[in-house]
């Protein structure tokens, strides 16, 4: 007998991808502090759900990182121009830039590798939003990353508005948790004149909706409006095409799906359509290569989004991004990957609701709560409005359950992260989890909520 | 009979300072491709001088990265909070403000770790320069590095001004190659009330003049202008006093004399009377980091320059400088390295004026320019208006003897830098250069010009 959850199980001789897995370091369970396992697996990998936060090193980004403090070691300031890898530091950059091409859906002088998510933001905001008394307000999510919301709150500020009223924060309906595309349409529709931009997140933090970016975009562009995306969660997760959806301008960090490691280089998109706007915070690293370092007194920009570079970006972060993206190429790109994350995901929620702790959404919320320890999931479960992550909420709510559920899987060595105040997201990673992992990951969490659920 | 030059010689034994050699890689003739050095010589250290542009591997940098690798392989994104060396992720910036502040001459809440260069002088453009119609021009140096001048261009069009007009770029006196303070300080004094913003290097890349930053703050103060300061390279070079000198703000590269390898992370310093300036681009990293991860709202910005930090910085970038900057503090910090270096320039400078084929500035320009291939210095000869670096100029000028120069320096493995058209740069590193650097990049360029001469 099958249960229903057993469709999304690819037997590994139909996985040809679960063998990326080796090219990745899984720290193990005592590496991970995990003291309730037993002594037999200690030493075995952890279950590691947190790609969505922090992706694993890819052996591949040590190995590069490795050869540039050689490389460093060895040709000093000459690894500029001639370097013995074929990776010229002067042209580091240059080797991402195909890769988030792909990864994004765009042409290569659409991409840049550079900076961090913010601090690309602002520079975004800066070039984009251009507020005027008729058309000044940004529309964003009320749940936006909080880094975004204190970047819309200060330039709106900055430029003279009062945030209270000119940023729209979505929120949803009320008793639901995810914001529906027809809700955003219609205040699009209905404020589009008095909105200069128009901001979401691909792929929301909390929840894990992957939002209907094209029609967003779309809606936005119709009433006159920019519209820009915030990747943090969705490049390396969900399939993109940013050019064909005519998204004016998309921003990334690249230390969750990407693997690049902590506060690893970020990215950023400008449609082709903009390629000839004037760069109003130049640097010499936008300027034509050609003629960069013969430093002529004006600045000649290259086209596109690479125009927008400033300075020489860091080698070591650059590689160490650069050998994680050769990982996915290897594994067929998000194409293949997606299929695969489909299919773990798919499989973490079925099995979730096989639990006898499991509550839809619909009876979760009811008031008041039930009394007995439940989890529920606040992502979609359309597989086209989310990524690899699912959100799970603990109830009752507001009453510390999840605090000590996140303990019980810590000390268990199933890695997730915690979103205050009730919510644990577990996100298998398609290059890296294995159906196992997410077999392993329900079985702890039932023990865990017995646990829990029987302290009361 | 001792000669003029040898007064600045360290006996080994009164240069204790010489052991920080040690604590670096330096490249071999043979690994610098130095084809015509002898074999018996070609697997030793190479003559390195070129820390000006690319500071050497400091061997502490790469084991922190290495050991940063390895937290990423057995902690994964637990090492933001809990680090097996004691540097948590998310605090990993703040190990790093002390030794900054060090270094700048500045308290530790005037300084912060982030970004790049050029983004951070945007950064500051943004908060400083605030263009009024009376007030609204930019006084800078027309050899200002041109990622410098890209950025002032940029920064006035933007706001409706005309470059020709908004920015004055000072040059030198006909004849002259240094701008003098006196120019400085009269052209404020004449035209400071339609000066918003003084921004000078702190040593000019192409000369290597050290300005006197707190005589033109002061005098750009006086005028109600603000004033800041490009330290690429001036930082661990030379003594800063930047509190002390009342400068409004300042950034700065890290890769150049503090050996972060390169696009390494930059710095910058913003004074603590604008400790509660309202930030205008926000990030989560600014936010008060006792409540970062709650992700209130509202942003409550840390006081002072780290209010400004914007998003999560890289761990592999940050250490990379960390390592280096360890071994600056073993040595004593810039007073003593300081010292020195004033030693090794003095004996550089002073052996290039034994040279045969020395002249004088005064006479090297005269006109016409003698035949014979000559080198001079272009660099003050004051120590108080330089730090490591001396420019050399090739003469004639403008007959590519520089290009031909520049080669057999390189076939002999003395590293320096060039800079179109007629200068080389000589930079003595006093945490890793030798007496024996100086006196032998000095017979090489005796030789080196004699070839050439021959050559005709
Ligand atoms: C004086 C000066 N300013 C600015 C820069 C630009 O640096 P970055 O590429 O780090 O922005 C440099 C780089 O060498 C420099 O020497
Ligand atoms: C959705 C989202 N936006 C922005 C950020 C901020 O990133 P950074 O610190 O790289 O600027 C994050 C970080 O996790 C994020 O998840």
């Amino acid at each position: 007998m099958t249960s229903p959850a057993e469709k999304f199980k690819l037997a590994p001789s139909d996985d040809p991808l679960t063998k990326f897995r080796d090219e990745f370091v899984v720290p193990t369970f005592r590496q991970m502090k995990a003291t309730a396992v037993s002594a037999e697996i200690a030493d075995k990998p952890c279950t590691y759900l947190c790609g969505n936060s922090l992706g694993l090193l890819p052996k591949r980004a040590k190995k590069l990182v490795e050869e540039e403090l050689e490389v460093w070691g060895t040709r000093a300031v000459e690894g500029h121009f001639d370097h013995p890898h074929g990776r010229s530091w002067m042209y580091i950059a240059d080797y991402v830039h195909p890769h988030f091409a792909n990864l994004v859906g765009a042409i290569e002088s659409e991409v840049a590798c550079m900076g961090t998510l913010t601090a690309n933001l602002h520079l975004m905001l800066n070039a984009f939003y251009k507020p005027t008394q008729e058309r000044y307000k940004i529309l964003c999510e009320a749940r936006a990353f909080p880094s975004d919301q204190y970047a819309f709150a200060t330039s709106v500020s900055a430029r003279g508005y009062d945030p209270d009223d000119a940023v729209i924060a979505l929120s949803p309906r009320s008793g639901e948790h995810i914001l529906r595309t027809e809700d955003i349409l219609d205040t699009i529709r209905r404020e589009g004149s008095s909105i200069a931009l128009v901001l979401f997140a691909g792929v929301q933090f909390y929840t894990g909706q992957f939002f209907a970016i094209q029609e967003i975009t779309a809606a936005a562009r119709a009433q006159g409006c920019k519209c820009g995306w915030d990747l943090a969660h969705a490049v390396g997760n969900v399939p993109l095409s940013l050019h064909d959806w005519d998204v004016d301008f998309a921003v990334w960090c690249t230390y969750k799906y990407l693997n690049s490691g902590p506060g690893g280089i970020g990215g950023l998109f400008v449609h082709s359509r903009w390629a000839d706007l004037p760069i109003q915070e130049a640097g010499w690293w936008g300027h034509n290569p050609a003629t960069r370092f013969d430093m002529p007194a004006r600045f000649h920009a290259i086209r596109g989004a690479q125009g927008f570079q400033q300075s020489n970006p860091s080698v070591l972060a650059t590689v160490s991004l650069l050998g994680s993206l050769e990982v996915f190429a290897a594994a067929g790109g998000m194409q293949a990957l997606r299929a695969r994350s489909e299919r773990l995901t798919g499989y973490l929620e079925a099995l979730l609701r096989q639990s006898r702790f499991y509550a839809a959404p619909g009876e979760a919320f009811e008031k008041p709560q039930r009394e007995r320890v439940r989890v529920t999931i606040i992502t979609p479960e359309n597989v086209e409005e989310r990524g690899a992550q699912l959100s799970l909420v603990f109830l009752p709510t507001g009453r510390g359950v999840m605090p000590r559920v996140l303990k019980g899987l810590e000390a268990r060595g199933v890695v997730g992260d915690s979103r205050k105040p009730d919510v644990i997201r577990l996100a298998p990673a398609p290059l890296y989890n294995t159906f196992e992992d997410v077999e392993r990951a329900v079985v702890i969490l039932d023990e865990v909520l017995a646990e829990v659920d029987k302290e009361g």
